[in-house]
């Protein structure tokens, strides 16, 4: 059997129907299926997308039959209609064509359209008597012309609007709309000559040369440059190819009886259950886009809405506008989405061009997707497929009142959303202490480095002008949550000075800015923030997704306020309190000094002992708020020369306060120097040389546990030792850790239930996980320096060539925002096996930034992780994502 | 069946033999095997290990039936002797004892022997009789106690010392041997009481109790804490347990027909196989060891060897010495192998006490072997499991004239053998400007960091006062083949003021120094060395090396004199020349330093330009020296910042040379300054982001080729990219590589067959090796990056805290000097595997320091790679492990 190239539709049938997107192309696809359910669709047929396939393999050919089979659809067209292609002069009717190509996904940076297909010098003539309207027949011949060269040949568009502003000054016309036939009639023979001068060949007037031209530059503008670009952006494979629908032309232009809209089945911004949508009466749809008239409403109600008096279709043609709403219901109960669709009326007659899944607000797809489960259209596990988990980012941070003025001093990279208003900074020393007198900060840097470490953790917003989206401080400051703009190269900063300037406007240290981290917005003063306002409809799709999901989210949380943030947003515990954050208070850090500067035993200890009732209290609070929930604390993490101060002010004060000299802090700085300190002397390794500090850590923890279970409350610790190489480290660890709880519990005669496990972030620790797991009780990945290690990639560094490497294409996704599945996720994967295999009931984990990215929560889920903890802010995002995940959504499907 | 807990031995037969080691010892399964060939060993019985495990399961207890057996076992040697235990004061003959532990491996740190059991108040006295020497009764009786005392009972020696002392001051008297029997007598009361005082039990009379007190003692010593560190440093198994011997005393000490001493079977010095060995007549063991009286030689040859004038054995007992010269043949052709054996002629009799394999030098082992093949002993194979490989690095290296004067300043660690000498440099810039100057330089440091690689490059030696085996220097050194001593904690460096100090004496810069890297010494001035001797032998046996070996020895190298070396040694080729030590040179590194501060590509090409011709001149010798073998270079791998220059005076200079200005070297260096430079903008990341430099390695390699291959010679050049991450980095750089390679064959018309691999030295690159292999045509995993990247260890920051891992015993090999086989080495696993699995025909080996590393070696042989390149110096040792893989011998086996 011959294959078959071409699929017919119209006229209440269709060869094609949605399911043959891929063959036929997403517009194309439903083109068939709307003619199907007896849909007014002008009629015409697809060329499919294995055309394009043979014409991309072949250069340029294409499949021996194919031109018999578009004769033959034209054929069967012309039937339909009754109208020949090409017109007939004695019948005074003519057939014209649009040409529209149509790939299975939405493809910006095509060709798109060319309309009016079939006209020349000689059939303008049968348009004008046809329609009795030489004026319309002659500018739709222009506009054929002008889309047809400029699409289809590649003549810019400047040529022609060049020649019809000589025209208007020679002719002293204003408006397009001044020019009659004759004016027309004068101007398009120069038309003509300049795609003839631009191309080398005449203007082709045979209407089917004319069609085959445009065929062949649909399937052209697959392999052009925009294209090819644009699918390796959004990973569509370059076999797809795109198919090519060529349709019988409607007019809304033809008349006041003629008219042409887009509409939605819902509202897209709000999700309302009300037809929403505007049109123009005796206008093509390029007029509706061109913004020179205004739209109007769909609906009466909508105009009563809008509060504009322009005349709505349902008062113009009460009846087109029924039908209409019967399509809207038709649409919806066919596809059980809301739907984007065309139509045009052509002299009293409705048709719809075009239908799709309509674009729509995250509070409209919440609404949208709850409300249709109410009306039964679809089921609760289809809700929860409708939600994108990365649009629900921007629902869930604190923003900026839209009401409020905004002075806006630049915009940099949205490098890590929320919003946030403070005092000017430059320096990490200058914000501890302005957060030491109480005050808000901002810290602005050029670039952040782990020096700033401390001066991030107590800022409320983070601006740096250089640096992209996974600089330093972009990523730091994701990982705490914390507002930033990072690359804001608009502005500029003298740390020396201490000013900030941007647009001639230069800001001292204290003046008030405000940072929009979800938008890049830099602006000047404070403007207010209103908290996130969840809609009940959230709520309802949580707890749906709450029973579909298998896969557990905690948040990496270690303030009050994160906490309890991350409770009200569903976390199931927290699977990451960072201990060392509470550290950097400036009233304990000096505790922290002292010990690190401590010459022997005994005086580390004095110094722990200070600190150890601020973290008993901290641990306390945390323990309390996730009352009956799991608490995973770390131990201590990053190496000591991360608290020392750098400045020689900071270094002659902590002298002070401690009583040594300036020449001992500098000398213990000096030896504590390292030049890999990610690869030094950090994680447990601090225990084994200074098994005091986590003793200290321990004690502080199981007091607090005692004290909030001797009031009432149900506490699950998990104490987490970071950084374990060896079953060795995590085996003496762990043996400090119980008799250190133990004792504490035995002393108190309280019974806590307690695990012991580590975080596996280093990729010799998942290669062993079965020998640790004969001693863990847990296991945590730890992403973000399993991705440093497993790539041989600094964060702090890689920014620079990282950019590069995406700029040239080597490098497709960030692997510190997307989980590395082939290298990191390997490890993941085998570290879990191995563990499990040694203890069935290992509880397994990830506390990396990936824990909250959809397409990594997904392989967490696919590869049978018990949970994914990720920040506060991000609960909601890894829920949602973990429900699709159990339905079997591909991450990608979201993209 | 009862089990078996004793196993008798004597007169021509015994119940054991060599092969029953496990439960014997090494001792006693020596005496039983002695006793089944005939030889004259005075008979006993052993008490097996089984007995000794039993014993520390139950802490102290014995197997039921022991007692029984070893009354048998006793009674069996009164009959074989015709004496009884405890004596017979009728018969006037009594059967004395001693008591000796022997485990499977010999253990210093575990009780050894007692003498003379069975002595008491009353069978002295028969003793006395039986030999009419009441004093050599007395005497042997005194012994017993002390020896009892000390070692079953714990009384320290000093006790019974000082009673003597008291006494022979009271009496007048001056040396032991001035004590008559009456004396002893009188002496000897004193002696039990202190040990009744000491112990709170009375010293015991009865001979049996005496036999069970000294079996137990033996038992338990094998749990006391110095056995335990012992066997903990040496990787012995607590199981094992020791044996106990009781053996019939024989008396070196009856007498001028009396004798006693220790020999060899051939000379453990030199391997010269004639009778070597001392001895002392009418002595006993401990007399030869006390060295109170000169030992004398045992054959005529020896005695005018050595130019001592006392007679020898042969020279006074000439029957005897025959014997004895019977007994060695006997013990060679039995055991196939030298043997160190104790014998004692007691008045007249022969009885030969104890053999063993003998210790003996490198060179003597050597020579041992090959004599042994020769003399048809032992085939090839055994001669080749003979030589323990880490032994030959002391041949290997230059060494200092032994003959020459020393002017020792201080000992620090034998951080990289071989000996160097120079002037004396205290900084980078230093050695690189004396160097310049065609100097020889040791380069002193407190420690080193990477800003000293520029330095430690050019220096002939290293010296630092502070760090340990695996400081950044130690690693540094040895990876580079230069001779360090590390950790010279008595010198005291002043590097502000140029001097360094040490016994008084203060040395200058400029000042000649000499260390020797493997002993650790540092010496004032010129000591000459001598280059290494290699024997005959030495050649003999490598040549049986290479017959057995399938795993293939390449050298780490890229200068000439090194690839001569390495070649001169056996290598197979070079598996790794790294190109940036090719810019350290003086002349070269302004080059270097101008295509870093290039500001465009054009500039980096003119700067990269005047490199090429230095480049191609060093490939042109490396591809000439190792014509016909393989030589794999690997491109640019180090950070552009380790280029830079840091003082401020170098800085200027650099500026001027190149016309910039100071800034502009500041600012680029800042620029470059990286937090992590391990996991930095290295290796192929450098070409992604600037591919000329690739380029012009590239074009300089293939020139050189070319050149060499007009004249005659055959390359196989291998052009390795460091640092992949994934297959996308090295698809593209080998694509730029092939471009050049073939641009530059193709217009020199020259065939040069050459690969394009890359070094696997990320966790990353070897769980994703299937897809790399899919471009790679060899694989080189670079295990000493894998290492710090696996365990996510700095090894220029770990020195401090390994070394309190080590102490603790939370680590128990260096990995950075021993494969870390559970981690590094899995990937190693993974990654040649999934390699091959790709590509069936992949090369794969390492190239990281522990190439030279015989435990190292044996992995890599066992997982199947192709080769291993290390060090030129340890080329040979790594042909010896490779054959000794391939006889299937353990690397610990040499331990």
């Amino acid at each position: 059997m011959a294959e078959k190239w071409t699929y017919s539709f119209g006229a209440g049938a269709a060869e094609g129907s949605v399911k043959l997107r891929d063959l036929l192309g997403g517009k194309g696809a439903n083109l068939h299926e709307m003619s199907t359910i007896g849909l007014p669709v002008p009629p015409g047929f697809t060329i499919t997308t294995e055309v394009c396939a043979h014409f991309t393999d072949s250069k340029g050919d294409y499949p021996d039959d194919l031109n018999a089979q578009v004769n033959a659809a034209i054929a069967k067209l012309e039937a339909t209609l009754g109208v020949p292609f090409g017109g007939d002069h004695a019948q005074g009717k003519i057939l014209l064509l649009s040409v529209r190509s149509g790939a299975r996904a939405s493809m910006p940076g095509m060709m798109d359209t060319i309309l009016n297909l079939g006209l020349n010098d000689e059939t303008v003539q049968i348009l004008a008597k046809q329609t009795g309207d030489e004026r319309f027949a002659y500018d739709s011949y222009r506009r054929f012309i002008q889309m047809f060269g400029d699409v289809a040949l590649g003549v810019d568009h400047y040529h022609f609007e060049d020649l019809l502003e000589d025209y208007k000054l020679d002719h002293g016309l204003n408006l397009d709309t001044d020019l009659t036939a004759d004016d027309w009639r004068a101007l398009l023979p120069q038309f003509i000559d300049t795609i003839e001068s631009e191309t080398g060949a005449p203007f082709p007037q045979d209407p089917f040369q004319q069609l085959w031209t445009a065929i062949g530059a649909v399937f052209g503008s697959w392999g052009n440059k925009r294209a090819q670009t644009y699918r390796k952006l959004h990973d569509i494979p370059e076999d797809w190819g795109t198919a090519v629908n060529v349709q019988a032309m409607v007019f809304g232009n033809m008349g006041e009886d003629s008219a042409t809209g887009v509409c939605f089945t819902r509202n897209p911004s709000t999700g309302e259950n009300h037809f929403y949508g505007e049109y123009l009466s005796n206008a093509q749809g390029e007029d509706v886009v061109a913004g020179i008239r205004t739209p109007q409403p769909l609906s009466v109600a909508e105009k009563e809405n809008s509060g504009l008096h322009l005349p709505s279709l349902e008062d113009i043609m009460p009846g087109l506008y029924a039908q209409l709403d019967e399509v809207r219901n038709t649409l919806e109960n066919h596809y059980k989405d809301m739907q984007d669709l065309e139509f045009t009326i052509q002299q009293g007659a409705l048709w719809i061009l075009q239908t799709r899944g309509g674009k729509r607000t995250t509070n409209a797809a919440l609404k949208i997707a709850v409300d249709m489960v109410a009306e039964g259209l679809i089921d609760k596990a289809e809700a929860i497929r409708r939600i994108d988990p990365s649009q629900l980012d921007q629902l869930l941070h604190p923003t900026l009142d839209p009401d409020a003025p905004r002075d806006i001093l630049a915009t940099g990279l949205p490098a890590s959303p929320g919003a946030a208003s403070g005092k000017l900074v430059f320096s990490t020393e200058a914000a501890e202490e302005w957060v030491g007198r109480g005050e808000d900060v901002i810290l602005t840097r050029v670039e952040t480095s782990p020096e700033d470490i401390a001066g991030m953790y107590v800022a409320k917003g983070i601006l740096t002008t250089r640096g992209g989206m996974t600089s330093h401080a972009a990523v730091v400051a994701r990982g705490m949550g914390t507002p930033c703009v990072s690359g804001a190269g608009d502005i500029t900063v003298d740390i020396k000075a201490k000013t900030l300037s941007a647009l001639g406007v230069v800001l001292n240290e204290g003046d008030v800015v405000t940072l929009d981290g979800s938008t890049g917005q830099v602006m000047k003063g404070l403007v207010p923030t209103i908290e996130p306002q969840l809609s009940g409809d959230f709520g309802t799709l949580m707890t749906w997704v709450d029973e579909v999901r298998d896969l557990g989210v905690r948040a990496n949380a270690e303030t009050p306020e994160d906490a309890k943030v991350a409770r009200g947003f569903g976390a199931e515990g927290i699977g990451l309190a960072r201990t060392e954050h509470m550290f950097f208070d400036p009233q304990r850090i000096i505790h922290m000094r002292e010990m690190i500067l401590a010459r022997d035993v005994q005086s580390r200890r004095i110094a722990l002992d200070k600190l150890l009732p601020y973290q008993r209290q901290d641990f306390t609070e945390l323990l309390r708020i996730m009352d009956g929930l799991p608490v995973t604390i770390r131990l201590l993490d990053p190496p000591l020369h991360e608290f020392l101060p750098r400045r020689k002010a900071d270094i002659k004060n902590v002298a002070e306060v401690l009583g040594v000299t300036v020449e001992d802090v500098e000398r213990r700085a000096k030896e504590l120097h390292e030049f890999n300190p990610m690869l030094g002397h950090r994680g447990c390794r601090l225990a084994i040389t200074y098994p005091e500090i986590y003793e200290m850590q321990t004690r502080a923890l199981f007091e607090a546990a005692a004290d909030v279970a001797e009031s009432g409350g149900t506490v699950h610790p998990e104490v987490m030792i970071p950084l374990v190489a060896d079953r060795e480290e995590f085996k003496r660890l762990k043996a400090l850790v119980v008799t250190v709880a133990d004792e504490v519990l035995n002393a108190r005669g309280v019974k806590v239930k307690y695990r012991v496990g580590t975080m596996i972030e280093l990729p010799r620790a998942a290669l062993t996980a079965g020998e640790i797991a004969k001693d863990a009780e847990f296991f945590s990945f730890g992403t973000n320096d399993l991705t440093q290690t497993t790539y041989g990639l600094s964060r702090d560094d890689a920014g620079r060539f990282l950019q590069i490497y995406r700029e040239k294409g080597v490098l497709a996704d960030d692997p510190f925002v997307t989980i590395d599945q082939d290298g990191v996720g390997e490890l993941v994967k085998i570290g879990t096996e191995r563990g499990r295999a040694q203890r069935a009931d290992l509880q397994v984990g990830i506390c990396g930034e990936h824990g909250g990215d959809p397409a990594s929560v997904q392989f967490c889920h696919d590869i049978g992780l018990d949970y994914v903890s990720c920040s506060p802010y991000r609960v909601p995002i890894a829920r949602l994502a973990a429900a699709q995940a159990a339905l079997g959504v591909k991450a990608q499907d979201n993209a």
